[in-house]
């Protein structure tokens, strides 16, 4: 093969499309964008929303604390610089796993709206899945499975959510989930049933 | 539901395995990281062997300028220290995308060892694959697509890889592509077999 020919090939991409990739897969790629107050159970309904997915034949991936505190976002503290700058880096990594075709589930509190409808902003009308997972202070603070409010009560944290920093409910969510009064499962279902009526499980 | 009962759901997360991924995906995950001089066809050989893929059915993606330096790096420059966290959080993102079950191509000068082996020490073994796309300087000069060469020469570029700043060549990659004589196609084929021959194919 000439070098002319392999210069020729150089400039002409053949890019899989978003199209071709939600077809591979049998259904759309989106971003469910889950917030709320520290315990409401947005991680472990995110979860619980991953496995039934993968148990479908689904393409999904959780982006939470336990992959990109420790990872893509460990240079990061809790500034307010730092924290929307946390949420922009998550905004775009969930945006290129929903172009690539997953179901992209992110858990994180992300208590200002500003940050999160900047994520909003960078997805294409429809991708953008928020979802409130609607708990109570008094719910989250009587679970308290880290015994983080009690430490945030006794002043040991500061800027904690919900105790001396506030958290900003959506406006305008897709879905919001009563998770005062429902359990885990019933909740993933609510998701579930979200993604069918909407027609995100076909291509 | 009793909250009892939410209540303890909530601390019994049930994750989907990196193994129960691949098992869906019908092929394992890896991060095929493509370095070389500007111009020497990484982007072109990634964005090939992505829809070699693709048309195999499986699951890849590439990561490359395109997607990166107008989003999630966007707020990165050309220092030293940013090109050193631009390539962190490009590494961060394509392990992400490999524990998903996919095949993350990314096609980035990446010309700094040390940087490169830093992406290599966060993946686990054989999920690293260095693909070095071998054009010498002359050759990618003479392509200079985008004039940047010609720009680099006259000065009005600093810190040019190949003129004004080093490039260090991997010296154990698992892949070395001959881009001074093959073509596009030839050399996408390679990387299609080396994946083969690994056992890659295979979940």
């Amino acid at each position: 093969m000439t070098e002319q020919k392999a210069t020729n090939v150089t400039w002409h991409d053949h890019k899989v499309s978003k199209a071709e990739r939600f077809k591979l897969n049998g259904h759309k790629g989106a971003v469910l964008w889950f917030t709320g107050l520290s315990a409401c159970g947005k991680s472990t309904i995110a979860n619980t929303v991953d496995h039934l997915l993968h148990s479908m034949g689904k393409h999904s991936y959780v982006l939470d604390g336990d992959n990109i505190r420790m990872g893509l976002n460990k240079n990061l503290g809790f500034s307010a610089e730092d924290r929307a700058e946390n949420i922009r880096r998550i905004g775009e990594v969930a945006k290129l796993f929903a172009e690539a075709g997953n179901f992209t589930l992110t858990a994180f509190i992300s208590p200002y709206r500003a940050d999160r409808d900047k994520v909003r902003a960078i997805l294409e009308p429809g991708q953008f899945i928020e979802i409130l997972v609607d708990a109570s202070l008094e719910t989250c603070e009587k679970r308290d499975p880290k015994g983080l409010y009690k430490k945030a009560r006794a002043g040991e944290i500061k800027g904690f959510t919900g105790i001396d920093d506030p958290y900003e409910a959506p406006e305008k969510p897709e879905l919001v989930l009563d998770s005062n009064s429902k359990g885990i499962d019933e909740l993933a279902q609510e998701v579930i049933q979200y993604l069918e009526s909407k027609g995100f499980f076909t291509a």
